[in-house]
């Protein structure tokens, strides 16, 4: 139970009027949304000022890994804001120099050189601009169902319908099929098969592209809001060796999959692949204050040793965004988030989201690890239609709306995606809260089967 | 006099140690480089470990306008951090909606919704977004000598080295010459010539490019990196004249020149002129938290009243962001920041620079307002041949790191740029500071002095 203010309904719909006045939303057509007034959050819940309070499955856009409001960052970010809450990022700073030593010694490999951005967008950018400056190649290649972000770079990169009102060139980027054994792009039957078919087209691909134009292979370690689709084991191998062979940059974009979510710091390691470089936000101090950036291999580094890297920004390294990733840092070591994530996944989200798909027909498949699952959500088990249609908006999506709706009836505030809805909590949800968010699910899971054939 | 902390040369060595072992920098080789480790800041100054104070005439990158530390914006954090340090951006807060009130009262026109980004790189970026899917164009008009940002769009955009190694395609970016009467690029003689050759240049640019293909001119009202050129009378509202006609986009980017720096709120107040989107970021709350943005006219809005707009980010409107926004227009006001910032330049700054101009052979020219000036810094008054090459590095860029010694030597830390020094202050230094300022440039300026034919 989480405390939260007295219900007042006129406040709310003051903050309602003004932001309809004046802010303008990502994503969204203006003139018909209606954002819910947020009054308050805690941990793993937030409140509006009717009343209501929500069991949050989406931790924010999938950021807040340790809940809202620790107060062990709460007060990181106080104290840093009444030492030094801005500096230029051209010094050396205490609390700049310990966010990137603490991250570096938990990235992978050798990725012990930190660039720091504002978030996850930016990273992509830089990376993609490291991976062509080493290789002296233009183009980069991603995966469809991918998100890598929104600036030219990154949304172009990006391979959902997202890019598409950006993509006015797509210069350099070329886009490729990546593994998913539930809707394989390969025709195939097994998890080795996938595996197998997704390398040889990957192969094939850059084998048409021309190996020697190929500067970096971008990809989701585990592709996130296109879906949490763990690539089967071997495949992320198989993408560095190929990269090995041909002198090609391998990013792991762990913006959403990093710092905990998978369980582990990031999700590389569950598959033994050290990348060229690692994008991260998000998680790596839950968004409490804006921070993304990149982790560098020691080759990649050392090709900016004596020429001037070209790219930066004015708040890289900003000390308050670097304190919260500190306090963040050690709060997950201290309360062993990783670990909680690890065994909230295989113990009660894991077997319950099963347990759910048993129960109903409208689930085509669980996906996911850790605090990181997603509910392929179809209109027929069989043939696996997905419940709505590919990128799908108004009538057409309607069983998804009736879906989240109800949801937020029974107090769960859902993530959803086309035709899935994911199940990413705070990475230290409690076993009684994920079992809340279960039984909610399990509720507006019949509105979603009377939508099956 | 700013306290300062007791020397500690044993904590900067090990500061700057972890700095070099793991912190990538901006725009750095990262071999090469040596960051003074800095203990702390408060107001105008900042200082070491060894005891050193510096009177900081960069005001960072020219972002905290405020100056360091303010307590009442600190307390505005501290306070927010403790009530909720972050929340997704899809819905309402009442510190978001404030936020984007504050701003859109104070932006021109009717530039009345706020979209809320990171940084301006994010914020020219949707800018042009935005001004795309507006016209149905592709491309869009930008001048050399500007600085956007470095994601791939706002660098391309760009008219400064920093694009070329980012340079791989420029898809749809044209860049075009802006005024510069000091240096035309038109053999103007008056200001007044070199307008309207200016505008007949972007009008015969726009005639070859064809009018229609263009979707939007993007220009720093008054360059900032790159030399703080005021434009002549008559330019800006020439181009909105231009944009009108043949149904152009105008993008003012007031990421450096905007809040208060150049003794207005925003800089196109001293043109009479009114964008259809306004970039801004920095000063909007001294770069405190991270926070940028684009302030939208009614009409372009209108474009995504039903349409959704294709664009977004996980921290847009980020709470501890928009608090800090809050605390510092607030402060703005009750200070009169931004009065202060136009008293000072025509009191002790233009005065004094234009007095060192007639002491120093090195001044070729002195330009500015507010807390915003350039000293262009030559080898021939005569030729006006720049003390340093264009984009100048190593020995051939000798006097001007010669020029940044002597100041660092004489307790200022000085904003440089190819040949130029720029005077840009927290916009509420005091007179004694200012004062105090200018006598350290013109010590530094005998060293320049010397670089003389």
């Amino acid at each position: 139970m989480t405390p939260h203010a007295e219900p007042d309904p006129q406040a709310g719909a003051a903050v309602k009027a003004a932001d309809r006045a004046h802010v303008f939303h990502s994503w969204s057509a203006q003139g018909l949304i209606d954002p819910l007034a947020v009054a308050g959050a805690e941990g793993s819940y937030f409140w509006d000022y009717e009343g209501n309070r929500y069991l949050d499955f989406t931790s924010g856009l999938v950021y807040t890994n340790i809940g809202y409001q620790h107060p062990r960052v709460v007060e990181a970010i106080q104290e840093q804001a009444g030492r030094l809450t801005t500096f230029a990022p051209a010094f050396a700073l205490d609390v700049r120099s310990e966010a990137a030593r603490l991250i570096a010694e938990r990235t992978p490999g050798d990725l012990d050189k930190i660039f720091f951005t504002n978030g996850g967008a930016e990273a992509v950018e830089n990376a993609v601009r490291m991976a062509r400056l080493h290789t002296g190649r233009a183009k980069v290649l991603s995966a469809y169902r991918s998100y890598h972000g929104a600036t030219s770079t990154a949304i172009n990169l990006t391979g959902d319908p997202r890019r598409w009102a950006s993509d006015t060139a797509s210069a350099g980027v070329v886009h490729f099929w990546a593994p998913f054994p539930y809707r394989s792009p390969f025709y195939s039957s097994t998890e080795a098969e996938e595996c197998a078919r997704a390398l040889r087209h990957l192969e094939d691909t850059i084998a048409y592209e021309g190996p020697a134009t190929v500067a970096a292979i971008v990809l989701e370690t585990i592709p996130g809001t296109a879906g949490i689709m763990t690539p089967p084991p071997g495949y992320l191998a198989g993408v560095r060796e190929i990269c090995d062979r041909h002198g090609i940059v391998l990013v792991l974009d762990e913006v959403m999959a990093g710092f905990g979510r998978t369980g582990r710091w990031f999700a590389a390691e569950h598959y033994g692949v050290v990348p060229d470089l690692l994008t991260f936000a998000k998680g790596v101090n839950s968004g409490y204050v804006p921070l993304g950036g990149v982790a560098i291999s020691a080759e990649i580094a050392a090709t900016f040793d004596k020429r001037p890297y070209p790219g930066g920004l004015t708040y890289s390294g900003h000390p308050l965004a670097c304190a919260a990733a500190v306090a963040t840092i050690r709060v997950m070591e201290d309360e062993k988030v990783v670990e909680h994530a690890a065994h909230i996944g295989e113990t009660v989200l894991g077997p319950g989201l099963r347990a759910l798909a048993e129960r109903h027909p409208s689930v085509g498949e669980v996906r996911g690890l850790g605090a990181f699952w997603a509910l392929d959500l179809v209109r027929d088990r069989e043939t696996r239609e997905p419940l709505v249609p590919y990128n799908a908006s108004g009538d057409a999506a309607a069983p998804m709306a009736a879906f989240g709706a109800a949801c937020k009836r029974n107090g769960l505030w859902p993530f959803i995606n086309m035709n899935r809805t994911h199940a990413v909590p705070a990475c230290n949800i409690t076993e009684a809260e994920a079992k809340e968010g279960l039984a909610a699910l399990d509720a507006a899971l019949t509105v979603a089967d009377q939508h099956t054939v």
